[in-house]
């Protein structure tokens, strides 16, 4: 199974929390976990970024799929 | 800083590759990181999880958003 | 009217679950139906496609915006 | 191999463009196919949607993942 | 015409910028606006929001909708 | 603190609606504000937007992300 996807991380449930229409899952990532994000080539010059650099990345739960085998 | 958003990871740029109008930014995550999902109720039921479960958070590269203090 | 997203479709209510800040709406989408994904060239290396392949089309459904005349 | 998401949707690549950072495919989607759209209660009621009605369903293209076995 | 999004601003096309398979367009949005998140309730707790609070809205402009007459 | 995105607004917390799972906060904006958008090529040459063209920017609430300091 390949996706067309960037980020593949492995990971594991640690609770379930479940809503009328949303539920919400929370994991630990344990391994090695690589991450890329895509940006404008303009918010990448104001964020001045170089190899080495510490960032935050910040993503909503929303835009996060699980996938189980 | 606070961030309406549940994915915080701590991570440090690995490679930078710049395009016309948009670029793409690799980076390496420092563990251990938690990450959480939305999803469906109905979705949730269909994957039918449980705590320990192993799983694969799938998110697409322009989902995620690099801060730099 | 036209859009900026590529993805047009035409599709019939079947059914609405209401909640309290979020609510799910179902549709049938019955004309033939062209979408397109845009992913990063790598992604795209790595699945390999080519023209003629089966894939599955996976969306969030907090992705889809239904509008109405 | 099952998603945390609502819409999964057969289809067949019919075309693919290249681009530096980016690329687009293009799919036909083997129909009948069923779709979810998720939103917020107060946008529903604005909406006013009834089983039955005709709406248009509106993607971004960098919204749909492909995934391939 | 009626959208299933919260959010929609009057705005004028200031500048076009246009690349292999993504282009970049800037508005100037026509004031007052009123917008709205939707967030994880738990992400609400965090931020400690209270009516009158200053706050940043962030938003991604792959996330933007151009919808023209 | 600089953020990976084009779209940076200023905004006053309005009213804040509480809900299982996600919650939905409305935002004045009051100063001059610019928007990006980000559509394939291909979407752009169909809306042929020119400059000092009125358009609609429609962007759903779950991909408004707040901030607070």
């Amino acid at each position: 199974m390949k996706y067309g996807a960037r980020n593949n991380l492995k990971a594991t449930v640690k609770s379930i929390q479940t809503g009328d229409i949303m539920s919400m899952v929370k994991f630990e990532v344990t391994l090695p976990a690589d991450m890329a994000s895509v940006l404008t080539t303009e918010s990448l010059q104001d964020l001045d970024l170089k190899v080495g650099d510490q960032v935050q990345l910040v993503v909503k739960a929303i835009h996060v799929l699980a996938v189980k085998d």
